[in-house]
């Protein structure tokens, strides 16, 4: 109880420090991370793979609106998870920025710069008054000078840059199956089966190419490229991880 | 007890999250919405059918001014459930914006462009803080490229697609109806079937002309067009849904 | 107990949503509506009668300043009820409004485009932080391209179009009266008879010309017309509606 | 203590309204101006009277500075009761709004357009957040087209016009006396005796000169006049209202 | 208990009414000037006298720099009591003010215009939020059209002007000895021996020269003048006021 | 208990008055500036001396980035007790003014007119909400017209002149020690042995050169020189006051 | 209890004293930097060594871009412990300062300087409202005239120099090892040594090369220099720190 009460004292104001140091409103935009589905992405040789689970909640919704991966400009994608419509906030926030860069230096942005600029402008929301934090992460990758790259944005702000990882619901069993699996040389055919085997792993009963979203941005291309259902489907077969028939309510 | 006034520490703000990742005073906003009376929105193979229930308080009571569904521009119609004022703030936010698309680029507007115009208007109102979040849903139909689109907006300002939904009183019950009837196939004449046979299923009385709202808008003429009272009663009479004459109060 | 205090809760904050999705504040500017004596107002075949129970609380008062009803533009005049000084901020908010549309564009504003404006102006008392709600009704009656139009809006801002209603202490018991009363095809006269008729029903000990507003505007002249207070005893008289001459006290 | 508790929750925000539709910061400003001592005004059928009692709290203080009446313009008299330093506030705006009428129009403002000026700027204060209402009541009396007038302004914003009235302590008692002894066709002079009558009703002792302020502004030369000393003894005596010589505490 | 949790409630916010029609912050601000020592007014036949106590609270400080006694213009002091850094501010914007009229109006400024001015600043920081009052009292003596005028501004911000008055520390007792001693023939001769008797009625010790300020406006030379430690001193011998030389310790 | 928890209603506000007229926050600062170690200043016939106690809390500290001396302006040092980082806004604040002042008028700025102006500013930080005081206290200490003059700033703003002084830790102990020993003939060279004295009054274990900051402002250089730790030392050797080698932690 | 409940009324707010002079919202600032994994800095003869300890949490996260050690001009860099998000922003704002100095002067910045500027950026976040302090403590570091210069900024906004110190997690422990090792006249090689160890002091399993950053900035080159893996592994096998290749967990 006196835990409890205490903490309360310290949770309800946006900007504050708690006696240990920590900003619970930060914390509790985590919890809003954790609570939409998963979100995966995955660095390799050749390119980045984003796949994100789009669990569609009812037949009669039009899936490809559930909005989970984005393209921020031609070379860098961006896959997100928590609360929608602030992702779309940051979403936007990043392809103008992207777009500026274009305009003044004739060239595409930094992966790292654009992702530097994004947690900057999340920053200001755990610091000053009169906003809340933002309740998203974005896994952001693409390729710069060649190289792929990937990010993670989290809502205090901070940037981390990753060879694979997961973002969103069962973050920790799926960066478990990440970890074993991963291997520096892999090719982007490893690494999409890498995210399904990882996103696979906390699913139970299969998956279904209608209720995912796989994209790549290769070296060679440096685009941003949508897989379509059929593709999907040939990678679950693949990989012996197509669901079953039967239909699956699902939370978001 | 410590459930319920623990969740009291967190709705009061508008714009914090609760320890568990939530926004209370969007969930509450959504309250608003489930009370006010149901709008149905359907897309079909040659358009997209929009009916709303408009309960009439009182014999005095003029029906048509009580605004539920809103043409937005010539090809686009809006349905709205939950707090009236509310909706004609979004609604006046929607034809701005579909006009100055007009001023500057010459063209109609894109369903799907005004919806997230929308909708990033909406979350706003649930990160910064100063005022509370929209207490309404909009159903938002209409021609983008020739084809019929249909999104919802809730007050969380997430954006999505459907081929059928309802929004307001008995959501859920509606769209049970809608999802076991719903065809890909259907054309505009069965969608108005569909959405009034929906939205009689929660009303055991029957419907009456005058206490409803039609419109559609179809791949053809591309333009808004509002069912008259003798055509709505057809459409009823044909699937057997007219009330008997025996006036009913209305909550609203 | 429980009940009541979880309610204080939510009815402090101006701009906050209850649990059940309610605007308390709004709710209690109601409140302040049904405090201040009855306004009513019919739409007749022939134009637009607005009356107002103008109780003087004192023989040293002039009842001309006791301000219920008003021009707010040659053909549009505006009952109220409820918080007086509030309600003459929406007044000249509506005066404004109507002169601006002469200037622009040389022609009377319409009575349902008036209406609009007032009540969206409402509504951003009702969402932006900083301000209470309105705590006044109005009834908005004037002529709209030759046709009688009579529009309520509330202190939430919703805007409503009727037959006849009233507004203000007893509201529920003069629309009962109304309701049953009323004929589509009354005349002015007629209508003038509904109103007292409908206030007297409220009002034992019969009503007082002095203690009375009555306006109209007819379709042929569109002209705001004050009646003086022989021509409302003439009404009275013939509706045998007159009070003795006993002083009565208000409470306005 | 239930009730208690609840109003308590109401009353110590500026702007916002009780569940029964009050705004308790206005009717506590209320109770700031009863505090205050009273002052009366008297419209007759040659002009206008204003008798403000200016109790003094000790004979070292210079009678003439406790401001109870005021010239606004030269034809328009302001008397106050209440928080002397919100009244000040009152009468600048008021000065300068006449004066600002006769630089632009070169000519006098009307006596119930100045009063609608102050009443629109008090209500903004009951409103609007970041301060509190004003503390005060206004007399405002004057010449209108060759016509006594008399106004009111309370701290609501609501603007009265009178035939006789007080405001300040007592007012209900002398009111009363208003009420019996009120004659439509008094001249000043006796509009004078009934105002120093009326206040002569609630102080047992009777009055003095010097605690008194006597203004007129009649109809002839439309100036605000200051009656002296002397000319106010005269009216005592000949009222039989002079106080004994036995010093008097008072509390304003 | 009630009374006292009851007043709790209302004297924390800065600007609004409690029930009973009082500001407790300005009641506060009231108390802040209650424990300044004493400053004194008197006007006299020939001029103005101000007599301030500047009790000493270690040996080591400069009296000079307890400032109590301020220069406003060539013919207007002002002597404070309460809070001193309050004070500069107010009599900052004293000196500013009276400077802008000399520039102006080539002339200088009225003794009651500046206190009004002053006055008029002080309300407001009674009224809009984010500031508290001013906690102090100032006696405001000078010239005007030869005539010499004597005023107080509190911290409500109401100007008064007196024969003789006393701000501060027990101010109630000295002001006793000012109503039973002060004559309206008095010459600044005999003001000054009135103000000395008044502070040493309340100082049962005696004063001392160098813990006391003292300056004259007189009516011929119109300037402001400071007397010198001797001038004080013979004073003080002449009425027999000198203290023994024990060392006293003071509060400010 | 009563008590206490009467004051914490008092004590939160920034800007607000206690029932008895105090400023909590004001008096809090007070405790921060008795939280850091102390400051003296004292002023003799040629001169002023700024002496600061700079406990060293570790040996890898550079001793001289212990901010407690400042120069102001060639003729005025300032030191400082309490708030470091506060106190280097205050000087900060000084040392443009000062610069400002010579750019202005081409001369040196005033000691007493330095001093006054940063009061005011700190001033604005008891009134104006939206800040807390300063938590800091200045000796401001500089030659004037030729004269040496020593002024203090504390947390409510108000400037006081003294012939020595002492803020910080044990301010009270010191000033005995100051006033038992002060001389009005002293030289520079007595003032800085008082000083030093008055520092080891309150530390028994004496005082050591590097952990001590030295500087004066001689009327004829005019000049703010700090002497060296070896000067220091010799004074300390002089007046037996050198510390044994032992190690001493502090709280600073 | 008492306590812990009187601690809760002063550190909710951002901006205001407790009754003992102190700033929890700091104090709790300063937890947060103790939240982070340590850095260390070193000046030596001949140039500044800045070490970070960037424990690694998953093999997956790209070392690299953990940012703990920041370039901020040529000849600065920074080394920072705590809430990273912050560091980002002191760090952008460091860069931007000195590279206006370049721009305007032509010269590069004084570290000094340049951490005085940051620390008054850090200052206004404590005594501003509407925003928390930065909840991170930085290492400046970098040559000054050719001299190694040290600094500390503290989420208090205080300066520090120092000849070697620790920030961040076991801060303490670190001290105590540094101030036994170090000496003044060691060179950039031992002061890797000195930092290694330090650090080497608190991880008892030893510390890994990929979990290390090392910087320096040498009075030759005065260029800021990041030391490779391969530099970081012969410095941690010549002081036998090397851990065991069993992975750990980490925290930061």
């Amino acid at each position: 109880m006196q835990g409890q009460s205490q903490q309360q004292a310290y949770d309800r104001g946006i900007t504050i420090f708690s006696p240990d140091g920590r900003l619970y409103q930060v914390e509790y935009a985590r919890e809003a991370v954790k609570r939409g589905t998963a979100s995966i992405g995955v660095r390799t040789s050749d390119g980045v793979v984003l796949v994100a689970d789009k669990r569609i909640r009812s037949p009669l919704l039009v899936g490809t609106s559930v909005e989970k991966l984005h393209k921020a400009d031609d070379h860098i994608g961006i896959a997100s998870a928590g609360h929608v419509a602030d992702a779309r906030q940051l979403i936007d926030y990043a392809r103008r920025h992207a777009q500026i860069n274009r305009l003044r230096y004739d060239e595409p942005i930094g992966v790292e710069t654009l992702t530097k600029a994004v947690t900057d402008n999340i920053q200001q929301y755990t610091q000053v008054g009169g906003a809340r934090p933002f309740g998203v992460a974005l896994i952001i990758g693409g390729i710069d000078d060649g190289q792929p790259r990937l990010f993670e944005t989290d809502p205090s702000g901070t940037p981390y840059e990753w060879k694979a990882l997961a973002v969103g619901a069962n973050r920790s069993d799926i960066e478990d199956h990440l970890k074993e699996n991963y291997q520096e040389e892999m090719d982007l055919d490893g690494g999409i089966g890498l995210a399904l085997n990882g996103l696979a792993s906390v699913n139970e009963d299969g998956l279904r190419p209608e209720g995912l979203g796989v994209t790549t941005i290769d070296t060679e291309s440096e685009q941003y490229r949508v897989l379509d259902e059929s593709e999907v489907e040939s990678y679950l077969s693949e990989h012996d991880l197509l669901a079953d028939e039967t239909e699956t309510e699902t939370d978001e």
